[in-house]
């Protein structure tokens, strides 16, 4: 189990290298009847494309991705959906140095020590490549989704410890700036700064926040498969992710029942919570209230400053990291929050179905 | 799938409610060969036990395991071990009142919305007695762990709003105060706060830290089963716990690369690093450091405090939870981290087994 | 993993030892609102328990049930149903002498090669005991295929080379027969037969079929979990089982096309087939039509007649097995291929569920 | 969870189908260190390409096969593996016409039940083409039991009901009739029949038997995931398999325990077994003896002799099933029976390292 398979019911198996031929992903157990052409997919993997700003590395990938299975007359058949994504620009020089050392921060020694060896090529797998098996499938996912009236948006909330101020918060800002912040003031600050920082051969690290609108109650197993415990290995399991929180997240550390319980009240003669402290889920269900998480990236570690570090013949070194990289990760993690967080609400949606006996005969009645 | 079971090559599955005849475990996948009796996992068990100070719930339970299958002559067999402990103080009449209405802060409300009703008495497989069987698994991960050199040790790092003081930190006053934290002047000032908070009929939160020391270089997969990502699922999955973060965590945020890198450097002819800002993870792999997490913690929600919430007529009302509650849930679930945190590691040890070939021709030419 | 785990989404973990405390099982994923209470499981226990003829061991066990969690009032609650037997007579005394030695056609030799020793008492996990769980939990699985109108009949076919005749074919007879044979005649002729080898210090094997009616069509997946797959894995799963059959089974090998394909038909304005060679199953998913396997069971290999073996010090020795032991496993059996077929059946119809995306969104629309 | 993933800890995803773009498989959990090119998975695909006998379709496809991922300098790094086949010659308008109805022996009928539609073309992911991604995944499980000196070898025991004479056994002859017959003389005699039912649009089953050489003792689980309980499953999940057997299977049921149970000697000092009727596995684990399993495979259901069926339209007709078929199936699923065996046997030699605990220490002190 190398552990690039994520899911129950709704499985999906990644695959791919920074510089191999390609990268994929497999879709196991997508339900059929679900409209879908690769128009729906290449829109996200647009959203993570690089070389879209100053800010994302300069190498120059279409990610144009093509549908190999599972489709038929437009429609998913309910049968496996492979997706692959070619690899066009994988110059190979340009990571031939770092072959014999460990970059700070990389995967390179704890590679080297699992596996006995490494494809060094541009980090090989635990490059931020990787993801775009996860943005292709996280997009059908979002796709299943919003059949079921649920949409996630995922932004983000603070860059080398700027942070928007929720007064100026607006989705359509987005867009609008570089760095995904739906706050243009925020997003002004960010660009300041991140332009200092990358002349100066440094990376920023930063928090993404997601909201999720729509979901039904009682979303989520009782015990190991919270909702809020999937999300957790979900987001966590994305490169440079150090920290996840759900709703108040470390704030409740210093409240008190008193301050932290959402009161429950009547609206509209439904029942509803005052506040959301809780983030949209009680127990590891969901309660219907909106899904808030957040998590927390770490800065680039490939920086152009001088470090120490050490090489393969156990010598301390000095190395500056060359390549085209990203000084900040954060903007392009924005959609692959998203899609993973759909990848683990889509998969317990599903294991909900079979939840009540009354439920199941009702649909086997139909 | 009721996401009652943990783990994909040392396998758990946990049962049990807190007014029902008994909780327990099942662990399909322990090796052959380790020792192992009752006393083991009661000592455990015995520090998550209720009763035993007055920031406890004043439940009477033994909590007192037996062993009924998967041992012969002292040691493991390799066929599942089933470990029960039975329930005596189930005083449901306590709890039918709490029947007709939704508790803030607790599963009372999605249970209802995913099931169609629920056991009502004591919060059933939702109370905190459902991490016995969590403790008792995890009593033998530590055991497994120990044979490999690994000691896994968590504790209060904060009570409401209270920190440790790393210069006065000493592990062993952890067992000392009723708060497990390592700091006797802490201690005491959370127990100043938790009586006053106690004496309002509040409750209070905190955070747990938790450091394993020994694991070896290259465990944890390297996409989604990265040792953090399933460590966060495993903290995550805990009642009450609302964040997950490793190393600086949330504080990378705002970071730089030049500052969160931890450099690699040679001591004594081996690779090691002089910071651990990355809580001994790199790519989702351990680096040979400690690993180094925290996990927050809400405000045990069952508060005698006067609280708004609605009934199962629709109809908002005032209450007050009686009934016998911890008002601070971090010192019992110090050991539910380890246990937790230890079931991860094993699983993740027990998978990286199959990494390289060379070794399992070798393991196998043996 | 010890393997001891079956099923994806409605998942069981069976535990025990012929002569250990007790045995059982965890299911987890049991949908909420199944009226359920220990008679219903009991009476699946009471067709496996020994000492009900003389061709079964004399060993008296009640194999009396507990319910340990998961219902509440009268109904289970969609969390882990934990199962449990204790056992009564485990008279180690009466296998000490087996420890030194390996017993042909037992798993004496294969347990201690896995695992460097084995729990000798009575075959330990691998004894027939091990099925208690089996079918404590396929008693579940078969009330939920009833709650959708399926209903599941195996029987003994054929004892001993003694086959049941189909002209005299009725179920009812089974209960009246120490053999669950269906026709009267053919059990009279085994009584003989089973009564001459018995005498003789011998055993028989023999083919248990099994009927299944009611099956919705299209359940099953279409690659490597078709449903005749995993009934596959799960009737072979049974100990003593060497063969397993669908439909015409082997016979299908000297037929041709022509002559084994089942001619589609219209019937009352349905869909129908006149002949059901496949068994019921087309393309690894049901058809609607009745399914029909069968499966091989080997003579039980404890027998008092003397046999050639080795002991541990691996000397040549000559042994007769003493012990309570059946001479034939087939009646007993009977009931344990319901639960798997049972357990099998119901995992697939709940995987089913998320097959279609119009069925989903109707599912939660209401 | 459409059921194209296959096995816990080296597992696969098959994908694709007759007529799509292309079909393809992801391996996840090889481990690193394995020589592998493109040529070691090219050479079973070419033992399973179409168009190499009259016995065979005429579809010409080279099916051949590009590693897409998860090797470098010529060795598997552990990252998954991604080999894809793209088709050339689907020429669907070859089958446009069964779009309208349901073919005899087909899963046409059940893909509609279950999916509300299907990809008619060819058969879709039903087509024998699906077992393409089988192959070239058992090409490495095949490569990973050389390096632990375990051999398999399949063939066509019986065709048509023309059984091989063991007495004429020579696996050498296999490669040189076009039926995968180990006796030149039994091939001779099904070539004349076959020749025969293929002029009368008629078609042909069989048997295949399978025998491993090599296995070390203790392969297997001890409950539901013994060796042949997973061989079955895998066997039985090819399209057309109808029966599984291993060692004497069902002959057993006619056998008694005095001759059905294999005597266990010393031979060299060694444990040996005089005789083979369990088929080398004991209590669901390998004894060290050969492994010997057979599979039924019924008649190729794609005839042109005159079939009675019904349309979408719910009218009987009458079909002859045009197109390129193989009058015969069983020579090419010779090899996609050597693939799932050693899918099967791979996962579960993998899973018995982590069977004892001193093996584990020893493990990770070097």
């Amino acid at each position: 189990m190398a552990g690039s398979t994520f899911g129950n019911i709704f499985k999906i198996s990644t695959w791919g290298e920074s510089h191999g031929e390609a990268l994929g992903v497999v879709i196991d157990g997508c339900p059929a009847g679900l409209k879908l052409e690769a128009k729906d997919i290449q829109d996200f993997l647009n959203r993570r494309k690089p070389g879209t700003s100053k800010f994302t590395t300069p190498r120059k990938e279409d990610d144009e991705v093509s549908i190999l299975s599972g489709i038929f007359e437009g429609k998913t058949t309910g049968c496996p959906i492979s997706l692959v994504v070619f690899n066009k620009q994988q110059r190979s020089a340009d990571y031939s140095e770092i072959a014999s050392y460990y970059r700070p921060g990389h995967a390179d020694y704890t590679f080297d020590m699992k596996y006995g060896f490494r494809d060094y090529r541009g980090g090989g797998r635990s490059s931020g490549r990787e993801t775009i098996g996860r943005v292709a499938a996280g997009a059908i996912a979002i796709k299943i989704l919003e059949s079921l009236g649920i949409k996630i948006d995922a932004y983000a909330k603070e860059i080398g410890g700027v942070s928007i101020d929720y007064n100026n918060f607006d989705l359509k800002e987005r867009e609008k700036n570089p760095f995904n912040m739906p706050d243009s003031k925020a997003a002004s600050e960010v660009e300041e700064l991140a332009s200092k920082k990358r002349a100066e051969g440094d990376s920023l690290g930063g928090v993404i926040e997601c909201q999720i609108k729509g979901v039904m109650p009682g979303i989520g197993e009782t015990v190991f498969d919270k909702l809020d415990a999937r999300l957790a290995q979900a987001i966590m399991s994305i490169g440079a992710c150090k920290g996840f929180e759900i709703g108040k997240g470390f704030e409740v550390a210093s409240m008190f029942g008193s301050t932290n319980n959402d009161a429950f009240s009547i609206k509209d003669g439904k029942i509803t919570k005052g506040t959301n402290n809780a983030g949209g889920i009680l127990g590891g269900m969901s309660d219907g209230s909106d899904i808030i998480f957040r998590a927390a990236f770490k800065p680039t570690p490939s920086i152009s400053k001088m470090q120490n570090t050490v090489n393969k013949s156990n010598e301390e070194i000095e190395v500056s990291i060359k390549g085209r990289h990203d000084p900040l990760v954060v903007p392009r993690a924005v959609v692959v929050v998203e899609a993973m967080a759909a990848l683990s609400l889509v998969d317990l949606i599903f294991t909900n179905m079979t939840a009540r006996m009354d439920k199941i005969v009702d649909f086997y009645k139909n």
